[in-house]
C-alpha cells in the first residue's frame, strides 16, 4: 500500500506537568491518523447502511515512546497497515517531529462490526471492494 | 436545598506544562460532581424512559480560576443549584483544595430534553417530582 | 482588530455517548484557536525571556452551547478580541459549523504573569508592543 | 508481591459516540491505578530530591480491549508488577466490571529518571529501597 501521511501540532492542553506531551494523547492522534487515512481511501470508522450501523471498534492499541514530544511540535504521523485481517485491520503509525526525529511508534488494531441490537456487535468479514480500498 | 459534595483527586494526566490542572479539565470535574449530585438524588444525566431517550445537555459553562490546583490536590465540589428553571437547572459549583481554600466556581445549565428523532431534540418542562428530588 | 479565523474538525474522541462533541472540549478548541491567533501576531501562551518564565494564564472561561456539533464537522472559530485590559485580554470565539451555523460562542480571559519563584506567579502590564501586535 | 486494587466510575465524558468508553481513556485509568499504586507503597510518579527532579516516564503502553465498558460502570483495576528491571518497571493492569467480567488488560512500562538540565533526562538503577517497597 501507499504510506499515508498527516499531521498535527501538540498544543498547550495535550502536555502535562512533565512538560511534554502526555502519554495517552498519543493514543488520540493515532485515532486522527486513522480517520484521516480512512477518509483518504473513501472510508471511515463508523456509518450507517442498510440502516445497521458499521464501524471499526479497536481491539488493541499500543505505543513506544521514543522522544518526548513538545509543546507545538508539528508531528507528522505516517500510517501504514501492518496486517489486513480476515476481520481486522492492523495499522503502524510512526510519529515523527519537524527536526525528523522518530518520536512514538504505536499500532492500533480494529475489527469491523455491525450493531446487531442494543449493545451487541458482530464481527465481519472485510469485503473485497473494501479491501481494495484499504490497500490503495 | 442541602448542598451537596464530591471529591476528586487531580491526576497526574489532568495537568498541564504549566504544572497546574488544565483550565479545561475542571469542566470534566464540574460534570462528575453534577453526575453525583443527581445520582445522589435518584436521578441521571441520561435515560430511558417509555422507549424514548431523555437527558440534560448543557447549553451553557462557566468558570472562575482563583487560584492553581495541582497534582495529587483533592479538590471538593460543593454543588447547589443556584436556579431551578421551567426546563433548566443552572447549578454551581465551588472547588475548594485540602487547605480550605477556594481553587475555582463555576456554573454549568442543563436543559431537560427527550430525543424526538434522529438529531431531533424538544425541551421539556421539569415534572413536579423531578423537582422534588432535585430540590432534595 | 482584524478578525483572526482557524478552523478544527471534531474527532471521534472528541464526542461523548450523546453522539455530539463533549461540552469540555469546546474550551480546548478555544485554546487552539487562541494559541493560533497569538502566533499569528508573533506571539504565544508560554515564554522565557532574561531568565524567566512568563504566560497568559486563564482565569476566567465560559461557553453558551447553541446547536450540538458532531463527528467530522470542521468548526470555524472566529476570535476576536473583545476587551484588552491593562493586564488582560479577553477573548471572544464564535465557532460556525461547514454549513454556516453557529454552534457556540464562548469566552476566555487570560492574564500577562511572569514567575517570581517557585509556583509564584505576578501579573504584569501589558506592555506598549505587545498591545499593538496584538491589535493587528 | 501483593496485588494492589483501586477503582474508578467511567463518567460521562468519558464516553464516545459508540456509547462505550472511549480506548485513550484505559490508559487515563491505568496512569491513575500506577499513581494510587505508588502512593500505597509511599512513592511517586514524579518528586523532587537533593535539588533534582525525579520520575517514572513511560516508555511502553498497551492495552487489549475485551469488552465495552459503559458510563457508570465502576471498574476495578487490579494492579501488578509484571516484571522489575534494573532501570524499569512494567505493570500489568487488570480491568474488571462490577459484574465481575474482564474489560481490558493492559500494560505500562515506566522507567525511572532524574532531570540533569533542560529536557535532559538520565536513567538510573531503582535502589535498593525502592525495590523493596515495590515489592511490598
Amino acid at each position: 500500500m501507499t504510506p499515508f501521511q498527516t499531521t498535527r501540532r501538540v498544543e498547550f492542553g495535550d502536555t502535562d506537568m512533565a512538560g511534554i506531551m502526555h502519554f495517552a494523547n498519543y493514543f488520540r492522534f493515532m485515532e486522527v491518523a486513522e480517520t484521516d487515512f480512512l477518509r483518504s481511501r473513501g472510508l471511515n470508522v463508523s456509518w450507517y447502511a442498510e440502516g445497521m450501523k458499521f464501524g471499526f471498534p479497536r481491539v488493541a492499541a499500543s505505543c513506544d515512546f521514543l522522544k518526548p514530544a513538545r509543546f507545538q511540535d508539528v508531528l507528522t504521523i505516517t500510517v501504514t497497515i501492518e496486517k489486513l485481517g480476515t476481520k481486522s485491520i492492523t495499522y503502524r503509525h510512526e510519529f515523527t517531529n519537524q527536526h525528523g526525529e522518530t518520536v512514538a511508534v504505536g499500532r492500533i488494531t480494529a475489527v469491523l462490526v455491525r450493531s446487531i441490537g442494543p449493545d451487541r456487535l458482530e464481527s465481519l468479514e472485510i469485503p473485497a471492494q473494501m479491501r481494495a480500498q484499504l490497500e490503495g
